[in-house]
């Protein structure tokens, strides 16, 4: 018997006859040789079978292999510069686990509902395996940053009783007679965990019910929220961007090779870097002036807003002190101008759009208690939030990373459908 | 200005000026010094304030401060065997940034129902505080372990049209005119994303709408599931005795001060290594019947057995072969001796119970036709997971390690609902 190994293990074993276990890619069919692509997950090599090695019988079924059959082949690595990954297999024996028949992705064109309901095998091709590995690896990135800069994960709850903030786009379910609704965001309760903690992060699914069918939308999503208390909007701005830089530059390091199979342009990703430049919500209105749009003081950035201001910058760009009508009610107001809020949106360079909200939060009981009225919310469900504010209340300030528009960012794809295994959209809930 | 710093991290700053900032845990007056514990959530330190290094007034504040009130404590690092966590702050100013009044959570008893109205506070206490670092601990072991094994991190659906395990204790959402469920489970889609990654985990919350009232049962909790392909019964084994021995060594190694608070006898964890104990179902009934309980081959274990198998090893141990009956629909068939099947548990030491399900899943497609059939599943919602076993099946396996379980253990705690930080319960989905 010999050893199992990953083809992304395979160098280690120069020379030596090991087993690869996986599914055929593709096979060319050379007469008494035969080329085999072998994918196991981890990596692509290229199999080389010749009759005289394996005898007649086994070369005959390997003829007959199809794409998605499932294979182990035993073969002696060789160092090949021209091969896919530089090692090659010569093989001295396959072992057949299924034939497969009619695999019904074939590298012919298909349409984009019939690779929706055909996701659970979609994610064998190798455009879609890339995209989730570098989502894979942004979560790598993520917790990598945090857990090294002394954030605790602390997981917030999914299932809540009251609304964090746009009520008209919940999730409702029957929690045992009382209705409860599925999370929005954890930063209500980061709030709390950070009383306990100081820097916490919350990392799980969210949710929306936006009956919208865009590009940009999937009805549950992942999101990392880090919170901190003792930090102002300056300092929030400082964290956020050697984050993502962090997360940006780990991907360029730790996946090429599926950036590659993107076809990604890298050298904008390359400039990610601090200090990202930071611009008032005031400034962001002139500049959209100044190029000719048309856009009031008071309004929310739109998709096509937030393009033109991303592609004014060589990288992500901070927006900050937003109108504080048109943010969350627990957003701190500026002590100078209260018309605008310690808010901070972060949008990501080449028109990929926000991709972080945040800013400082209200410290003050008092102005907590009058925005929960102006708002609006049912008063008992946020007591235990107002209890922040009566013991030990101190600034404090986070914020939410969006991951599937962040791997849409770094791979470069038009359709956040691709960012997630299996996506959840107004009309799609299966596979 | 002096630099802020952490107390976990003051070690550094010894002989220099640092400020911490935090909220007072204690305070001890003896008259013109008062000593001050200041928690910041990354650990406690004594503050000594002394009247003539800070004058009267300042002085005045310090005698006023009360538990939980926010403060900035600026001051000399000095090292001091007696001081908690070696150091001490040798005081020179003091900002108070919120006084707090009558704080709920004094240190004298509380019911767990009033503590439980105030999870958000009650959070700080150290016992609470020790638990969730654990927990926090015990998820970067898992992620640790896992994407330093070949695992890769793929997110599964929260929202699904159609159950894994058990129908009646789902959780129902109104998905845009259709029913859909929140998971019980995330494995159904990991057999998909192993086809295309070999190696896989998921990590998140999963749902029980389970109307009992036991301190082992949370309606909302978190699980960790990797998934092998070309794993067989045998194989996970082995990779959940090495996950399971570094996640317990992992907490030892970085979490002994709080094991320490949590006063858990650690020499029991200490053992928790490879390889560990494996017996049948059927030598399990035995064990049952020698120790002189009442069981019946086919039946299921209850906590009371699980305490009693648990307790007969010192590690530890699997139990394997369950009937087939009592195990779900896709588990795979002992061929020799199809009433069992390739089911395994983990058995928590201390009588712990359960912390791991799982074992190899059916590869075979006519087999996995006739148990839906069988369990009077519906057919199109499980199309997609039949075609995992007509395009490409192989031996595969994989198991489920719930977080909360893992906690209680490792805490040694007797409620599960001290092991998350907001819980939810029957009664309870509030703060």
């Amino acid at each position: 018997m010999s050893d199992w190994v990953y083809v992304r293990d395979i160098a280690a074993s120069e020379g030596q006859v090991v087993t690869v276990k996986g599914w055929l890619y593709n096979r060319t069919d050379k007469g008494k040789l035969q080329f085999l692509l072998v994918r196991d997950g981890s990596g692509l090599i290229q199999a080389v079978v010749s009759e005289k090695d394996i005898g007649p019988e086994i070369f005959a079924e390997v003829q007959r292999l199809t794409q998605e059959s499932a294979v182990e082949v035993t073969g002696i690595v060789h160092a090949d510069r021209r091969a896919p990954g530089g090692f090659e297999l010569q093989v001295q024996d396959v072992h057949v686990v299924q034939f497969v028949q009619d695999y019904p992705i074939t590298p012919k064109e298909h349409g984009v509902e019939f690779l929706m309901a055909r996701r659970h095998l979609w994610i064998r091709s190798s455009r879609q395996h890339a995209i989730l590995r570098i989502r894979a690896e942004i979560t790598r990135a993520v917790r990598a940053w945090l857990d090294g800069h002394g954030f605790l994960n602390m997981d917030t709850p999914i299932l809540t009783p009251s609304s964090c903030e746009d009520s008209t786009t919940l999730f409702q379910t029957d929690y045992f007679g009382e209705p409860a609704y599925l999370t929005q965001s954890g930063q209500l309760y980061n709030e709390a965990t950070i009383g306990a903690f100081g820097r916490v992060y919350c990392f799980g699914p969210t949710f929306r019910a936006e009956k919208s069918k865009t590009r940009r939308h999937l009805t549950e999503f992942w999101m990392v929220e880090p919170e901190m208390a003792y930090v102002d909007l300056d300092g929030c701005m400082e964290v956020e961007e050697q984050f993502v830089s962090y997360i940006v530059q780990s991907v360029l390091a730790n996946r090429a090779d599926d950036l590659k199979v993107l076809e990604r342009d890298t050298s904008r990703l390359e400039k990610v870097v601090p200090p990202f430049p930071r611009i008032s919500y005031d400034d962001a209105v002139k500049l959209l002036n100044d190029k000719g749009l048309d856009f009031k003081w008071g309004d929310d950035f739109g998709a096509p807003h937030e393009t033109v201001i991303g592609e004014s910058f060589d990288r992500p760009v901070f927006v900050h002190h937003y109108p504080t009508a048109i943010k969350a009610f627990y957003m701190e107001e500026d002590p100078q101008r209260p018309e605008v809020c310690l808010s901070v949106d972060l949008l990501a360079s080449e028109g990929y759009g926000e991709i972080i909200g945040g800013g400082q939060r209200t410290a003050s009981y008092e102005l907590l208690e009058q925005r929960i009225k102006h708002h609006h919310l049912t008063r008992e469900a946020y007591e235990w939030y107002l209890d922040l504010r009566r013991y030990g209340s101190v600034p404090h300030s986070g914020f939410g990373l969006g991951i599937e528009r962040t791997v849409a960012w770094l791979c470069q794809i038009q359709h956040i459908r691709e960012t997630i295994p299996f996506p959840r959209m107004l009309e799609r809930i299966y596979p």
